[in-house]
């Protein structure tokens, strides 16, 4: 690189601007950033690490949004929790040929995401590396009552997820072969890959229901994540319905695949899964509606037999096939 | 790797034990750990990122040393503040070549660290990584009026540092070339760098006293860090005195260099860097000496002049010289 420490700081410093550290007593440039936690809340915390070659491609996708997408992708921990943020911690491995430019491109789309999510990055660290690699901490906090595991779901549930699946896997897609989809659905998909939103308002709106009873977000795969939260509660699932997003339906019309295949299999929307007792959906749908104008969609229910089956045509088959391990698949969580 | 995520998660999850996961409601295996923080307290919270290469050399260091330094680097953030450890996340990058059994060790390092902190490893991430790398978020608590930053120098304050400077940059050196320093100081070098300990009771200690007015980690050498307090404090310093450790001595016997010069820019000691009320010193610095047995031992003293110099043999030069940015010099931070 060409820049010296200092000179990093403060770039990154520029481009966080002073708005966000006002919820911070202290902040970068000190041991520890400092904070007053909320008197009545828990606090809620997590960490993800994005590398290139593995989680994003540097060649493919600008760094402003890769900056945003690391963020999306931790603040979508705090969604899943009901949690609202309060700070972030960026640990940054810088190779040898990033510029001071693309250092501030990348803090730049931290920045507009973390101030969306009106959250303070309160530190962190930059070190030489042979690859960018981006650790991102998030921190939130949340009433106690509030909290929503993933072990907390019930036989007889609705199974729910805050809008259709794939468009991000099919953005993804895309970003390797760029005739799969063209014009604006081709647009719309790569937005969605590169720009997918944390649920932090759904989140929080969910979390205070009490009979919204378990939630996670959808980050590997709705098969692979329905199998973890039916595995911590302790229940089985019988998926009936994909909820395919149009950009997905498309690819699957050009290549020729499944569509519901693939939207079980697609990561990376950050669309909440959420276990609501089914005697309180229907209302929960139509208030979810009319505050967030999206739907809330069933896609089944708990029940008392093994693991996670997808029924379809009248066939039902486990779904431990779809998804996919961070370390089995080089390309992406 | 030779392993799944499932497996590494197992895998950590055992090595860590349960006895950690008391101080906190919900720890891996959620979107995020929860817990209560302190009612009374506020939090702080460092992250740090290592890299194979940059911060320490898979090929000579054992992973579980390696792992060790990691909390220990991070935890030193926290003693600079005064703080008490709660919780730590750790997000890792693994390459190909390591095994089951690597990460096992790296853990085992981590876990006792940990332990020896009464902190909890809550969460953190696993990817697919070229080169191992380790970015450790630690929170910790502390009470307001305790809490001690970089900026609190005050002229006429005394300088002085919790411990002799350069046993870790001596040990760094021996790994490089095992012929500079022999038997049990060589051992003791190496552990000096490898084991270097967090200073967190010192720290805890030392931030209860009103006459202590800033405090920070020597990480990045002497002459380096007090040009940091000395800046953020609006004050000017003269150091007068460099405890040299004896393992950094004997290297410099061994290499004809001066030994002073050398532990001025020796960094990675975790040292204290305190900043005193010099008509408390004296009391102070006996009160330490009972209850940690080590001595606090004086360099220096803040005033009105520009930047930190360091005075010997008559002669007084400007420290800038000494220390290292952290991307200029590829060895370590």
């Amino acid at each position: 690189m060409d820049f010296s420490e200092n000179a990093a700081i403060a770039a990154i410093r520029e481009e966080l601007g002073e708005a966000g550290c006002l919820r911070i007593e202290l902040g970068i440039g000190d041991d520890a950033a400092l904070w007053q936690p909320s008197r009545s809340d828990r606090s809620a915390i997590s960490t993800d690490a994005f590398v290139d070659g593995v989680h994003f491609q540097r060649r493919v996708t600008s760094l402003d949004r890769i900056g945003a997408r690391a963020m999306n992708a931790s603040l979508s921990d705090l969604a899943a929790m009901g949690a609202r943020p309060r700070l972030a911690t960026v640990a940054l491995g810088i190779p040898h040929d990033l510029t001071l430019g693309d250092l501030r491109s990348l803090y730049r789309g931290i920045a507009r995401v973390g101030k969306g999510a009106q959250l303070a990055v309160a530190g962190g660290d930059c070190t030489a590396s042979p690859v960018l690699s981006i650790a991102v901490t998030v921190l939130g906090e949340v009433r106690a009552s509030h909290a929503k595991r993933r072990s907390g779901a019930r036989f007889g549930d609705t199974i729910a997820v805050t809008g259709a699946l794939g468009a991000s896997a099919a953005g993804l897609r895309t970003l390797g072969d760029s005739h799969l989809l063209d014009g604006a659905l081709r647009q719309s998909a790569l937005d969605a890959y590169e720009l997918a939103r944390a649920r932090l308002s759904e989140g929080r709106w969910l979390a205070a229901s009490a009979n919204v009873h378990a939630m996670m977000d959808c980050s590997d795969g709705l098969g692979r994540d329905c199998a973890r939260m039916a595995e911590r509660s302790g229940v089985g699932m019988l998926l009936d319905r994909i909820p395919v997003a149009p950009e997905m339906a498309a690819l699957a019309r050009a290549t020729g695949e499944d569509a519901e295949e693939l939207a079980l299999a697609a990561g990376e929307d950050y669309e909440l899964i959420v276990a609501i007792a089914t005697p309180a959906f229907a209302h929960l749908q139509a208030r979810f509606h009319k505050r967030f104008g999206g739907a809330l969609l069933a896609v089944g229910y708990c029940d008392a037999q093994a693991g996670v089956r997808w029924r379809r045509s009248g066939a039902t088959v486990p779904v431990d096939r779809y998804g996919w391990d961070h370390f089995e698949v080089g390309e992406k969580r």
